[in-house]
């Protein structure tokens, strides 16, 4: 079989971290690495994501210029997390005949948010031949695919809880970032209220599994509140002093026919406590899942994207879910 | 959406509570039922299978006239574990033009042990415009889909280990006497001497989850001991007294180039012990994953089978299996 040809696009540390990944696998052929930092754009691609050796292709910041040059059958897209920032991006990319891997945490389930959208990018995919999917670990996995997978033993469902408590002191520094850590009371719930702050993804995961299972959604109710540091906190990258935010805790409830069919609960924040992932069913028979540890996100996000890549190229064309493609699983 | 078109095939504990389900289910059109049993056939389906009224459909024992008169777009099969024993029925299932969702171990991946009868069938059912899929619960989900799903988070995968602790009370009768509960120590030895006794299914879990993952195998080694009764343990069905057989503890091992790759253990014994199913998997990132009070197997499978039965009309044409399909999950 020949390899599969594939560009990454955007080289934060997620797009570095993809590209370690990609240059080492059988099956992969890595053809080039586009970002929009300037600073990157020039260098070896194997110098900006810190591997031992040069990879002989330069980073590239023009994107349809790129594309046009390597010609890749995917693309691994790790940019932004909102639709209407990633469109022109994707558009490129459909343009160039290359199906899509993306972490973009609203295109895992596009179609509540941006009808139009998904129906625009769609069309195009299905024109160009190639399909296009947001995954990831969260959304893309520990809320949406996972407690998915774990109903197909179930004759009935009530009710689905999941609980994903993550220590951030061990996670990358945009993460730290991300949820507050470091920030005053004040600033953090200002920032709340101004919107587009918190963890991205939880609505997409409700969407997915709601529509999966058949629940029409009548109400959604999300809320974040800080999570405070009761003693000093540091990490690798930055301190927070008592009281001031460690992280975040965000909850969101979905509802169906005026009863509550979901729960979805986040606690990301720097200092001790345990990490896990669990995963409650009320139905029959009921499931009682815990992740011991968690599911380590950093790699877990690299690990879904990367394993997705020779999915999307037999999917059918198109805007696809994780949902529809054939259960995933690592590919080694 | 006009509902699917069902008949029930073997009707069985399993096959009963399948048309319990069935016949409430929204979507599901329940034509028929079929037992080659003289003693259910003739008998109201809703009577033989426990309903609490008749269906207005007598249970039939000759499956193509059966089939032939229902025109089933489905057919829950349910019904016998090995190959060999059902391939006829297969045969008449497909010639009739109905999909099949079978509980039949050996069907889950019988690639590697029936390489013909995959051949035969797989082109019978193309012909046909028909697919057919082995599933349950394990084989079919606690050792097979559901770790294989869970790597889907993994860069790497070294080793996976999967543990099954059933408490066999709990359960119906088959299953309390195919583990050996009441036996003496010489009679289950004997009984594993002379072959097809323990649980079917192991090595289907694991040429299922060896190849998805591109572990060619070079040794499988497979090992049944029967669990002794330290005292007196009373099922509602049965007694086994000390130092008979409670059941049995099945391990398989499953290497590749040398390294061993999947460990996959069942414990299944009446009498005192904790249930629980639990996925390690040794990679980056590790996952340990553990369903406390475990997957009630006897509901369990029911849902696998029912839940299977949309997702395989949309299948392309021929043998499939359940790593193909797209994610499972409940369907309400």
């Amino acid at each position: 079989m020949n390899p599969i040809r594939v560009v990454q696009v955007g080289l934060g540390p997620i797009g570095q971290a993809c590209v370690r990944v990609l240059s080492k696998k059988p099956g992969i052929e890595l053809a080039g690495g586009v970002d929009i930092d300037p600073r990157k754009a020039g260098q070896d691609i194997g110098q900006v994501c810190g591997l031992d050796q040069d990879l002989g292709v330069a980073v590239r910041a023009d994107l349809p210029g790129a594309l046009s040059d390597w010609r890749p059958q995917v693309v691994v897209h790790t940019t932004l997390s909102f639709l209407d920032r990633v469109q022109h991006q994707l558009i490129d990319i459909i343009q160039a005949g290359a199906c899509v891997v993306s972490s973009t945490e609203e295109l895992f389930y596009p179609f509540q948010r941006d009808p139009a959208f998904c129906q625009r990018i769609d069309s195009l995919a299905r024109q160009h031949g190639v399909a296009l999917v947001g995954t990831g670990v969260n959304p893309g996995f520990a809320m949406d695919v996972l407690p998915l997978c774990l109903t197909s033993v179930c004759v009935r469902v009530e009710k689905i809880t999941v609980t994903r408590i993550v220590d951030a002191s061990k996670r990358r520094l945009p993460l730290q970032r991300k949820i507050g850590a470091g920030m005053s009371r004040t600033e953090f719930e200002e920032r709340v209220t101004k919107g587009q702050f918190g963890h991205i993804g939880l609505r997409e995961s409700a969407y997915a599994v709601m529509n999966a299972l058949g629940w029409p959604v009548d109400e959604i109710e999300e809320n974040i509140w800080p999570v405070l540091a009761e003693t000093r906190v540091q990490t690798r990258f930055l301190t927070v002093e008592p009281e001031q935010v460690a992280g975040l805790h965000q909850v969101l409830l979905a509802s169906s026919d005026g009863r509550e069919r979901l729960a979805l609960e986040l606690r990301m924040a720097v200092g001790a406590q345990e990490d896990y992932d669990s995963v409650e069913i009320v139905g029959d028979p009921p499931l009682s899942v815990r992740i011991n540890g968690g599911i380590f996100g950093d790699t877990a996000t690299i690990g879904v994207l990367v394993n997705a890549v020779p999915r999307i190229i037999d999917a059918q064309p198109g805007l696809r879910t994780m949902v529809e493609l054939p259960l995933p699983h690592a590919s080694l």
